[in-house]
Formats: C-alpha cells, structure tokens, sequence
C-alpha cells in the first residue's frame, strides 16, 4: 500500500473548514471527490490539521493510502484539473507507511493578516480582518514575545467537548508582528495549538495595539489563565495555516 | 453644482467592465446605485477608462456633478457601507467645475501580473493570468524598452468601430517587467492606450520571453503596423488599471 503525502493551498471562504461534515462544504470532501474522479476510489484522507469555516491555507499537508499506481507529478496535474479553483495541489510525496498527516506533525505556523485601514480594500476582502483603528506594532511585539515558550495556554482558547479535560501546555517558539503599508501580519509558530488559540492570541495582540492591555500584562493573564483577561477571538478570515513541520522544529 | 472626483478599488471579475451595459452589471451602475443610496439622487457618473470585463482596477477615478452638500468624507464611508465587498471608494476630491475624469487625464499606467508556474495558486486565480512556460524576463526587458517612445501602435490594437479611422499614435513613457518569487508584472504608463492595446503589448512580452519573438524585432513589428506580426491579446484578469495622472508625465 503507498502512503501519499500531499500539500495543497486553498482560499478558505467557501469552505466550512477542512474536515467532513454533515450538510457543509468542506475542503477535505471536495478533494475526496477529486481523487474519486481521478484514481476511481473514495480515499481515506488524513488533514495535518482542523482548520475552522473561512480559515485559508497557505500550506496544508494531507496523507492517503492507495494502491493506484499512478505516479506523483501526474496526480497533482489530474487532480488540479478536477478540483476548484481555490483548492490547488502544489505537491505529492510518497512517504513511509507509517507517516500521518497530522500525529507525525511537529508543529505549524499560522499567519494572522490584519488590514489596518478605516477604508475597505476589495483585493483582500475576506482574506485580511479589517480593524479600522491604528495598532501600535512595537508594543503588539513586545507582548508576542511574552507568548514564547512553553505555557499553560487556558486563557487563549475556547473549551469544547474535545479538549476540556486535555493539557493546554503548548510550545510557541516564534511570535512575532510586522507592518508593510496598512497590512500588519501576526505569525506564530508552536507545536501544537489548542481550538481558537490563534485567533484569541491575535485577538490579544491587537487589544495590545490598540492600547486595551498592557503588553506587560501577558505574562499574567498567561499565568491565571482566565479566557476573559485575553482579548477576542477574532474572525476565520483573517488566518492562515503557512507552514507544517515534521522535523523537529529548530528555532 | 459640485464637480467631486471619487477614487475607487474594485476587483473586476463579477463585472461586465466600467461603463453601463444593457443587461450587464458593471461597475459604473453599480456606483450610480450606491449613490442613488447616500445622496436620493442619479448621477451622471464620469470614468477615466472603459476597462473591460473582468479587468481590475487598483485606482480608478470618476467625476459626478451634484447640488448635494455632503461632506467628501462622510460621502466615502456612507458610499463603502452600501457598496459591494468587491468596489471599494478610496477618497473624494472638490475638482473645478471643468474636471473631467476622462478629458482631464494625462495618463495611466497599467499593470499585468502573469503567474509563471505549471501549478495553479487559489490565491491570485482571477487576479493574475497563469502561463506555464518559464518566461525570460531578461529578454522581455529589452523588448518592452523598445516600446517607450511616441509610436503607431496599430500593431497593437483590436480595431473597432470606435477606432478605426483615428489616430494609432500613442506615447510610451515606461514599459518595463520585473519578477518576485513566480510573479511576473509587466508595467506600462502612456498618454492613452488603443483598444486592447495593453494586453496585445503584454501578448507580445510573453511569445518574447517564451522565445517564440525575437526582442530585436518589436522596432519592425511596430513599423509594419501588422496585427499579425504581434503576439496574442491575453485575457482580461492578469489586467489592472493601477495609477491615474492628472499632471504632465515626467518620467
């Protein structure tokens, strides 16, 4: 049997996230049906991750067993024929039997892109959050930094029925905020994150560049982990999974 | 009565180009129904271009004349709050009473995005034309320099009733073709522009850096003024109307 990694880009807005659901669009059913079309089987596929509804991938990792013979190059070319247009595969790998998507992941980073603007742009409607006040960016860095290491994140995220007993210790090794024109873009690299834990960081950082939190408050709304200390839980459409590890992370 | 120049953004996919159209959505309309919305009144609505369907715009100016004593500001926010996502306004301008977005222009500057890959990116689908042969830039360099320069450009136009009997002369100030990462922009600025012009001198840029043209031969492909001699006319989504002069051209 080959184990088939694939890496694929995708706009999320039309999509109620990667994983198959019930009366919804999802990404992972989408490319199940274009693997149908191409190899002739309904392919268990294995996503590195459970991206939310609007949520984009700059990269996202998937892994399918088949026994189709069909080779790397010529599977991304079919299945970008079939699919979408906001869903394209950009590589196939084999990869060794006992390699999944998600349990062999090391860690990912996730970009978040804020368009600081009072005016709208259309070109990156639905792929920014537009938040119309100005954010001071060195004070939105210093409080990411606060972020870095490894911590009890029960603050910054939302408790569901999957994760309410689990640890929330989790490893960020990167967090950092820059500002080209009005676009400022958050990217926080980690080994692991908990539901919402992104978009409520961000949500932080931008009370923090707005003047709402003091950057030097984190480490204590870390510490007592209360979810209300943190800042909102900002919209999918600003998020964007960019990059997914499977060596160790060295940073 | 008022003469006020509004600046706008629009991504032109969902649009049948600027000018009103039986039967078609354009953006011209659209605008005329936005403001119909903010100020209870139609306006005669100005545009600098009549950009065709599907083409972009990342500064688009128009002139409207009205009695209505809103403020430019609250006219933007007001005409954003009912415009679609994909029309944005940008500013508004008092202009004297003899502005005219077409008549009073000097100029534009187009610019082309080619993404050169074999695999598709959702992300700049419907903004960019794909092709999949690696380009030279270097060549395509030398090839748009020989555009600069006051030329009959019949070469490089699709005639049409409205132009066949006029003047094909036009004056070049800038055409030049950088590449970042798989993105290649061909930028022009000129006087004016024939129909189709742009995409037919970015055609050309294509079959040159394809190897299909040579570059030394664009000086006698514009002499000979043969259509046929030129490359193809590309589609309309690699196409965007990005800068509007309203003073002499200095470059």
């Amino acid at each position: 049997m080959r184990n088939l990694a694939l890496t694929i880009r995708y706009v999320g807005t039309n999509y109620h996230g990667f994983q198959v659901q019930k009366n919804a669009v999802t990404v992972c059913q989408t490319l199940q049906d274009a693997l149908e079309k191409v190899i002739g089987e309904r392919c268990d596929v294995k996503g590195c991750s459970r991206t939310d509804a609007g949520v984009h991938a700059n990269k996202f990792v998937l892994s399918i067993k088949t026994e189709n013979t069909i080779i790397c190059k010529g599977l991304v070319f079919a299945l970008n024929a079939v699919l979408p247009d906001d869903i394209a595969v950009v590589g196939c790998y084999e990869e060794e039997a006992e390699f999944h998507a998600r349990y062999s992941c090391k860690g990912k980073r996730y970009i978040y892109k804020i368009y600081n603007s009072r005016l709208p742009d259309p070109f990156i409607h639905n792929r920014s959050y537009r938040y119309p006040v100005p954010l001071d960016v060195d004070t939105m860095n210093t409080a990411a930094a606060s972020f870095i290491g490894i911590h009890d994140f029960s603050a910054f995220c939302t408790l569901d029925n999957y994760n309410k007993d689990k640890s929330k210790i989790r490893t960020i090794y990167d967090c950092s905020v820059k500002k080209e024109d009005d676009l400022i873009t958050i990217s926080v690299t980690g080994d692991g994150f908990l539901y919402n834990m992104v978009r409520i960081l961000c949500g932080t950082l931008i009370y923090v560049g707005a003047g709402k939190i003091e950057p030097n408050n984190i480490p204590e709304i870390i510490k007592k982990g209360d979810r209300t200390l943190a800042g909102p839980t900002l919209p999918p459409q600003g998020l964007y999974l960019d990059e997914v590890y499977y060596s160790p992370i060295n940073i």
